[in-house]
């Protein structure tokens, strides 16, 4: 039985190895979404050791330990990460199949040359041997960044971020350009017990009295630009939990809104037209500052409540709604194509089993004039994996044409995560060698050539207007 | 790397390739499902270029253009059918995976014998060759249907039309026959704007004034008995955008029927109860009559309305309703049963991501002495390609024996679109000899006749009771 | 073409060839879940003939026969068991891809040694064959049990069941552990017009007057411990058709057991108070007495009402539910652990298309101390063939470690339904096979050999407390 480290890893035919070796495997990162901290990228300190690497902030990994059982102390609490590392390669043995498996895998040998498998046995061996080329290669956080050839990386920020390190980073000569989304959830969330402070916070940072809804409108956009001329960005990021479109009037939305900041309790039907009313105008916003709109579709957060309030928000406990309609977010896209304003627009659903018709509503909002005017996203979240990322192509193909979509980013909060850009274009390559050995294409080698180019760097770089070497 | 078509196309195991070559390969075709227009079969003009075949009234393909951002003149505008043809053959060989790469791969190579990739190289060496042959072999709409071995199609007609062209067709010696299915949506749309108009249209048509919704059943039974009289059908296509069974009053019923005929609004409550009262009602008239109720359910019509307004219905702005609950539908099922009025009904649900739930209720109203009463409509509109086929097979053989199946239609407006027929035939040959490779079956190969004959013809004979010769 | 069984079914690698057969295909059987008898395993009787054994109570079966259109006479009716027989062995060789043909198949082979594929025309050799068979062996309900190397079996009675036939059973010296599951669906169901009588027999049961939904979860809790006192069993069993979470007061609860008591008409939220707060309740109840709550989640019960009330209840007219989100059944768990009283719990849900959505919600609500505290079951009921199995593997060991599965269970009225567990074996030794050839997994055969023990035994045992030996 083979036990180590594949460089054939997902390919599954001789086609595939060819186009993944010859096209896919050189080219260049683009990770248009991700959740680094921009002070890390800043500091840019040399990491602690391979614990740090692996379990600051991964909550992946994290629900993946408390599965198995393992005390909350080794996940995230004041376990030091050499002890929290032991527990965890406990574990990976027993994760076939899951992505972390992988993903560990992956990061083992493309950042150490790591070909074995981590197991209880060699768990020391290897954290003294990563400890040990840590130190000789001074891995540092934009390290990893270069060492993966990242030519650009979106991180996400609040609209009331002054954006200070981001400032200072644009100074800096890095060989990896660093923007950032610009993510307006809180605004929208108006039923949230915060509502009232986060919009006197974001008033102050757009130094805009914000009396109406029409005013925090303006202070958004004000911010908006703002990110965009410290950044250069055109990235935006909204996060959509249950999401259900209600018509409404202009008054209407002033009054949900001043109840909200009231902190007055809000009906189902005025948060549902509060919100809608919320991502039209975004949208419209977007649109006339250049943006893309990236939608994030069906987030449960904090499932777990009472565990969110004992360990905090992103910590492992939010799930999957099953519960958005495709018809509530094509009415908004609806809309907004009916005045003339639909932005750009990427749409990322949670609930992956049922990607199918948001490819459908994807390509019914295409429009002449701009190539991919509204498209699936990367599978997201709970579906970044190569089980999801075939099924999108399986599944995507028959109804929005692959060779369009901007690809892949990783959405992670650690350094060592591009090596998913490799899982993506591996997958790609295979199913794309899949097609010309069952006969289902046979347009030759220079298309496909053409067709991995745009989608591991070309579609993207382009459709945000990044203007990025490659 | 393979470039040029296939002969071995899906077919990935031996045993599926010999049970295709062997008993699928050669059978003739019954479509009993497509949107052909009948003057176009009586009339029986040559086509004008390949230009005309590929891109008139498709939808598909336009779609599909608009994702690349083609201008609109050249999808459904102005330009001619050579400066379309151009256009499309450009963004072809970029569609891997997609149907109409593999459509259009078929089409080349059973209209005209074309082996090659369609290029935008080899565009206009490939339209001169077609239009020769076009002209060469007079390829008509006929020609194509008689190419293909079709001895029936079934075009839809609204129960207003007075089948003229039908009429015609029955007394020309047609080596394919022509019947229609009766589809009464129009009657069903009760809060459109022109249902008032519609239903005058409607009572002229059957002689017969409508002046309450029991009058509108009348009007509707004799224009069905009309169709049936004409062109000897039985069958009926309901096309049912989001759905949710209310039960209702005879009384309610009326009071809602007078209500949409004076224009006014309704709620969704009152619509719900028009549109299950309707179902139950067209049921029974169904059964009583001999028809095979045909739902299409969960569309979701004109999503894009500003595009519609612009271009018009049915050309590439409808998408997948995710809404409509598998219980709506068995409610319908339910009550007709309980009356003893349950017709033979076939479910096409066009969200494939939730097939397996529509499988499981067809088989919990079949019963003894109707041969698959109730049964799962071959993939439809979006879930027609490989892989929708494929996935029917291996989730729905679970649930459904496929041996049953009425099989492939093509639900098309395109005179090239059988090789459909084929592209389900070589999934299904490639299924079942997986099925025999991995062991899970081994019955022998004159049951997998018995059952590939009667997928492909037999069932869907009986079924309709067409009493078309093989 | 093969025709006979073949050893290597399912096994579509070499790795997973060697994996089940040195390391699954001789595990025991625990079977944690089904609907056998316990009168019949007092009795003991040998079977009649095949007939008995395959057709008896087996609505499989009996749908699929339907789906034939066979006469309700050779499935419920008073047909002889032979009878019954020969009509089903004629449509067996056309169940291609259905898990009707590979169980009998399994079980021909297993039970009878028959290797070749049943036929119209064997099918009398074939029965003959097996009466002898039967006979010889004095094949009885325990013989079949044994035969399988079965160490556990867990029924399923309703809360007012005496125990009568299971107290018998734990004084006689049985090879295989016979428990039961307590199931107290009926008192869920406040709607349902027996509501009232089956109060009055509960009472009895409990020997507890019942004035109040308090009243009602004394008695419950009472019988519960009896159940555990007479079986030393720790499993429940809840059905839960269509669920939605409803916030209610105990003053609400109890007035609307007080209404639902009477006999009147309850609303939708009353109903869904009720079940919100019974489930809450008896989630409370299986924690504090060690029980590990199971949710059967999306049955849509007696879907073709009047052959329901022709033939009876699970005779096949049951349907898969589509509606219940996964945010309902993720409220419960939420507020059980809000109160620290969450009991091991494993979800099933039936509409196996969004089997996603439910194992990140388990993960999101497992915790460290209990290995795999909540967790998905076993593909069930309708998921129950190689596709869903297959399925979960590949959807859900990306969300949910599959190594903490407790595995497979039978869910069954069959005694002779055991060769499912062989099915799932070989699919997961041949979904881990194919992941070490593809490259996706390397750690190694003893890791394997660790998954595929805790997954096929060690894990159920464990996890409900069983202490069975291995």
């Amino acid at each position: 039985m083979k036990n180590t480290f594949s460089e054939e890893l997902f390919l599954t035919n001789e086609t595939g190895r060819m186009l993944y070796h010859k096209y896919a495997e050189h080219l260049p990162i683009i990770d248009y979404h991700c959740h680094l901290q921009p002070s890390e990228i800043l500091e840019n300190k040399e990491f602690e050791d391979l614990g740090e690497m692996w379990l600051r902030g991964d909550h992946y990994k994290w629900r993946c330990m408390r599965a198995f059982g393992i005390e909350e102390k080794y996940i995230t609490g004041d376990a030091s990460y050499y002890e929290k590392y032991m527990r965890f390669a406990e574990i990976l043995p027993q994760l076939a199949g899951n992505p972390i498996y992988i993903w560990c895998a992956l990061e083992l040998k493309r950042y150490f040359d790591i070909d074995e498998p981590l197991t209880a046995e060699n768990a020391q061996a290897i954290y003294d041997r990563t400890c040990a080329l840590i130190a000789e290669k001074h891995m540092t956080r934009r390290w990893c960044m270069e060492h993966s050839d990242v030519r650009l990386v979106s991180t996400t920020e609040d609209p009331t971020d002054d954006l200070a390190c981001h400032k200072a980073l644009q100074k800096e000569n890095l060989s990896t350009r660093v923007i950032t989304a610009f993510r307006p959830d809180k605004a929208m969330f108006c039923a949230n017990s915060d509502f009232d402070a986060y919009l006197g916070k974001l008033a102050r940072a757009a130094e805009q009295p914000i009396h109406s809804f029409s005013d925090l409108l303006t202070a958004l956009e004000k911010r908006l630009q703002y990110f965009q001329q410290v950044t250069g960005t055109t990235v935006s990021d909204d996060g959509i939990p249950y999401f259900a479109w209600a018509d409404y009037t202009q008054e209407q939305v002033e009054a949900i809104f001043a109840k909200a900041r009231r902190g007055e309790a809000l009906t189902r039907q005025e948060i549902d037209q509060y919100q809608s009313a919320f991502l039209f105008e975004m949208g419209r916003i977007y649109n006339r500052n250049n943006y893309v709109m990236q939608l994030h579709i069906g987030t449960y957060l904090d499932a777990n409540t009472s565990r969110v309030q004992a360990i905090g928000q992103s910590t492992g406990f939010d799930c999957t709604d099953d519960a958005t309609a495709v018809k509530s977010v094509g009415t908004l896209l609806d809309r907004l194509t009916a005045v003339g304003e639909l932005p750009k627009t990427i749409l990322y659903p949670l609930d992956g089993t049922k990607i199918e018709a948001w490819a459908v509503l994807a390509a019914g909002f295409c429009d002449s004039g701009t190539r991919a005017k509204v498209q699936l996203g990367a599978p997201w979240w709970f579906n970044d994996q190569a089980f999801g990322i075939q099924r999108q192509f399986e599944a995507c193909a028959n109804l929005y044409p692959v060779s369009l979509s901007v690809g892949m980013l990783t959405d992670s909060r650690s350094f060592l995560s591009y090596p998913r850009h490799e899982l993506y274009r591996r997958v790609l390559c295979s199913y794309l060698g899949s097609l010309v050995e069952r006969g289902e294409y046979f347009s030759g080698e220079a298309e496909l050539k053409k067709l991995i180019e745009n989608v591991c760097f070309d579609n993207v770089n382009q459709f945000f207007g990044f203007q990025v070497q490659r």
